[in-house]
């Protein structure tokens, strides 16, 4: 059994995803963004970094994934966007969680199955494997998206490490 | 009297620099460089984060300053620098600091007079300033030129504002 949150993070909004992962079942606690406001650069980044830590308090998750960034648009995004990544994973360290990354070729792949699939098809993955209603806003998706591949990917390293305390039933992907 | 913490984030290297301030005078109290290690970017953000906080118990700084950036070389390092800077920036939020961002023009005209200066004049009037036996190290000169600049940016505000609790002695600049 964990409790995985993960984290799609950004200068303006960062969506958070919780699930709980037993065998077979994985179960939606929880997910939704921290919107941040405001022109002052600190106080958004400590908005992000108080809104995660508050996160971890409530669902005491014993796992973190963040989506891992290979190519960021420009070098003025790619600052907006390591800065909120920074607050973020620092809420997480100070918490004692350990961080895993992936990139979104591998959730992609873990979600739906193949590294090409579109943000809709992705949205649409999630909305079955965890039994929506609807499907969640996009940030909290992407956050919900990195939580079931760092699941999945854990999954199957136990089964093919032999130390198979989680068991797998089939294929997920 | 104003105590101030100055940094100068980095993935790798992160200056700081402390000074204390009352009237004309500003003494040295200490600066150095937190030297990340390891090649997991978690565990150096929280190197970076640790680091300031307890720089931020040893010294009680009353104010942060943080160079401001404009434009990075490339996205990849403008990722990394942003990453160092959001785990700098909120390990002040989290003691309630406030932080002031000075550009690289402000911090050499503060320093040196003029916003063209050489890093090497840079380091020789700080040296001077602060009556240093010998010039400190580059990221820790940086991170004592960015403490120095918001000394005076807001010692001109308190002059120019009527308000004046501190004195101005004629130009630093």
């Amino acid at each position: 059994m964990a409790i995985i949150l993960g984290i799609d993070p950004g200068s303006r909004i960062t969506g958070y995803g919780v699930i709980k992962c037993q065998g077979r079942q994985q179960l939606y606690l929880g997910s939704g963004c921290i919107r941040t406001s405001g022109d002052n650069l600190a106080e958004r980044l400590q908005q992000i970094f108080t809104g995660i830590s508050e996160i971890i308090r409530q669902y005491q998750p014993e796992q973190f994934a963040i989506e891992r960034v290979f190519m960021a648009k420009n070098a003025d995004s790619a600052l907006k966007l390591g800065q909120a990544r920074g607050a973020a994973i620092v809420a997480a360290t100070n918490a004692g969680l350990t961080v895993a990354e992936y990139s979104a070729t591998q959730i992609k792949s873990a979600v739906v199955g193949t590294g090409r699939a579109q943000k809709s098809q992705v949205q649409h993955m999630i909305t079955q494997m965890l039994k929506l209603p609807s499907a969640p806003q996009a940030d909290a998706a992407d956050a919900l998206g990195v939580a079931l591949c760092h699941y999945h990917t854990n999954q199957s390293l136990v089964a093919m490490g032999g130390k198979a305390t989680l068991r797998t039933y089939g294929r997920y992907k």
